[in-house]
């Protein structure tokens, strides 16, 4: 007998019919012998009917009253699942953030999980019931609802599984699993069985969108077996855990691009001391993440500085960065909209040398200008232009046999 | 400076502009300079709409996990209004049952309130900011949410009131204030600027709408002031309260009716005890309420025995008091689902002989034939033939003279 954790998303939400259907998911655990905590999103499209109720109550809606609201969705999902259990024979028993209670940093609309008590989780599960527990939401020491971002489920499930030491945490979503790349653009994408943590971190930042990396931080801290599974089919699925020698032996396990990208490139800068820090204050300020940093080595003691931000902050970065440029006696500022990163990843990267002069060549061969280049260990990015973005994830899928191996 | 607790019903909070319409009559009391403490209930039609999906979700939905569902309703009303609140530069916080804690006697659907712990709510007034109340939820001492059943959100106001001690309770609703009678049928009614909580009660319970029965005996027995007031115009209101000189010089306050009326007659029994109790009993049993009882003179032992329930248990009753009937030899059944019930409310009854002639003079002066009677202290109920009910209603309004007083 196992402790399960099952996560369902709002696909998998939307609705009695598929909320039935994860009522299924959840019986077939229980037959199995299993003890049974399942975390559910709100309905698909129901966060964004609250999100958009607040924004039509006032244009900056208070945090801590805007996330009671918007945790409401999540309170609807879990309480359906309850009945739907219940009457089907297997009592179950839903809980809020309060009711658990998951204790919160008090960060309204991105509050961090602080601790999570089992107790009442134990108790209910000895009676033989169901847990389903809301996710994206906790209290925080003066019982204030809290929600936790972006992802907000994924993080409540492994955190869960993490606190109450599950045998493993299911990840239920739409596709199922990891794939070596997007099989929207790439046919010969193969589902992975298994994939690290450090892989599916980098995946996750790199722009795969099937598991949120504070889910997967949470993860490998607490060394939390998750395995991510599609709720419309019972085949596939994969399993993200601890690196083991099976892993080792890939080089690269996996492609990955994102298209939102824009290139912004301060030229000409006096090469002094205390210019970037200057820059990159200006756009902190703002809250734009900047991506990639390349600084050019000095010529004449002049040189070019190139970053990447999200699209969607371009506008605010242009006018930030137009007036430090001027102060600091850059000569032009060029924004590039047209641009994409595509990134490998694999743990074997590390002991195995060549990964990258193999991407590089793979990618000139097809003409693929490489504008700018980010490593870390277990990955290598470059931003290229977008309209190569399809080709060059097809090229290295290829290059790396992502397509051939097991 | 007073304390002021404000309740506001669905139609009120149906939508952000009636909200924002809602935010208008708080800021007035902020204004004038009062602490204000809001309950709302949720807005009109959603709390339907999650009756739905839990039936939807299962025949029979599991209470605790229903009342969780339902009372997201409420959730959402009160963080808008905070929102709006908010934004409009009166701080304010909304609080849910547990947040409070609304304590609750653990009765899922139909919970009364044990206690409220006041001290939060006091702690945000005294930094100046207008709490918002989740009206119709509590928590038990599981923190199980119960939600109280039918008019939740008027008790929900009245109890805070009582246990703040606050100077008065103002309930908005869609009319603008209690009537003599039903204006929708007798033209000539009037608002009553002053009504008794006792009349207050029994027009309730005798059929008038404007508040639940339970709300008006918690503002009884708290002396809480209460004002009927409209949301939706500035002029009228009707004060709820303790008997006083004013009241006592009036007869009758108001007429009231009520159409959900059916009346069953068992024919011919045998006059020996417990036969009554039987057929109660049995009745109770399937949660049938009985309003009025008649039994008549017996006569060579044989008596025939009248009561009054609500027509949506016509059906169970009659195939309960069937089998009853022929167990305990009486001669038949006889169900009149055409019946209604008339009454007249006032204080000033106690100590005033001949209004009960009056009353059925006034009705036989028209040919109405009274089927049955029913007497308190404060009241006279007749039930009646249901075609004659708007013409029985007129002629009382008349009788008492209720569109000449003041």
């Amino acid at each position: 007998m196992a402790l399960v954790v099952q996560k369902f998303g709002g696909t998998s939400c939307a609705g009695i019919a598929r909320l039935k259907n994860v009522a299924q998911k959840v019986i077939k655990e229980k037959k199995a012998g299993h003890d049974v905590v399942v975390i559910l999103s709100a309905m698909a499209g129901e966060t964004d009917r609250l999100i958009n109720l607040a924004y039509e109550a006032a244009e900056n809606p208070d945090p801590l009253e805007y996330d009671a609201l918007i945790s409401t969705g999540e309170q609807v999902t879990v309480t359906l699942l309850s009945i739907i259990l219940n009457s089907m024979g297997y009592p179950a028993r839903s809980m809020l953030g309060f009711q658990v209670p998951i204790l919160t940093d008090g960060v309204a609309t991105k509050a961090r999980i602080m601790s999570i008590n089992v107790d009442r989780i134990k108790q209910e599960l000895k009676k033989g019931k169901v847990v389903v527990i809301a996710g994206f939401q906790g209290v925080d020491r003066e019982n204030n609802i809290n929600t936790l971002g972006r992802g907000g489920s994924d993080t409540s499930a492994v955190a869960v599984a993490a606190a109450l030491q599950a045998d493993w945490c299911d990840i239920y979503t739409d596709v199922d699993g990891v794939y070596t790349t997007d099989p929207g653009i790439c046919p010969q994408a193969r589902r992975l069985k298994k994939i690290s943590y450090d892989e599916m971190l980098e995946m996750a930042r790199a722009g795969a969108k099937v598991l949120h990396p504070r889910s997967v931080e949470l993860a490998k801290k607490y060394n939390v077996p998750v395995y991510v599974k599609s709720s419309f089919t019972d085949e596939g699925g994969t399993l993200v855990t601890k690196e083991d020698e099976e892993m080792e032996g890939e080089v690269v396990s996996g492609v990955t691009y994102d298209r939102d990208q824009a290139k912004i490139t301060v030229v000409h800068v006096p090469d002094k001391p205390g210019i970037a820090a200057r820059l990159f204050s200006a756009l902190a300020d703002k809250n734009i993440v900047v991506d990639m940093i390349i600084q050019n080595a000095s010529i004449d003691n002049y040189t070019d500085l190139s970053f990447t931000i999200s699209r969607k902050d371009v506008k605010v970065a242009a006018e930030v960065i137009k007036v430090v440029a001027s102060d600091i006696g850059a000569s032009s500022v060029q924004i590039d909209e047209n641009v994409a990163k595509v990134s490998i990843i694999g743990v074997g990267m590390i002991s195995q040398p060549g990964v990258a002069s193999r991407m590089f060549t793979a990618l000139a061969k097809e003409g693929i200008n490489i504008m700018m280049i980010s490593t870390s260990e277990i990955k290598i990015s470059c931003v290229i232009q977008s309209k190569y973005t399809e080709l060059a994830v097809m090229v290295l899928h290829e290059a790396f046999g992502l397509d051939k191996k097991n």
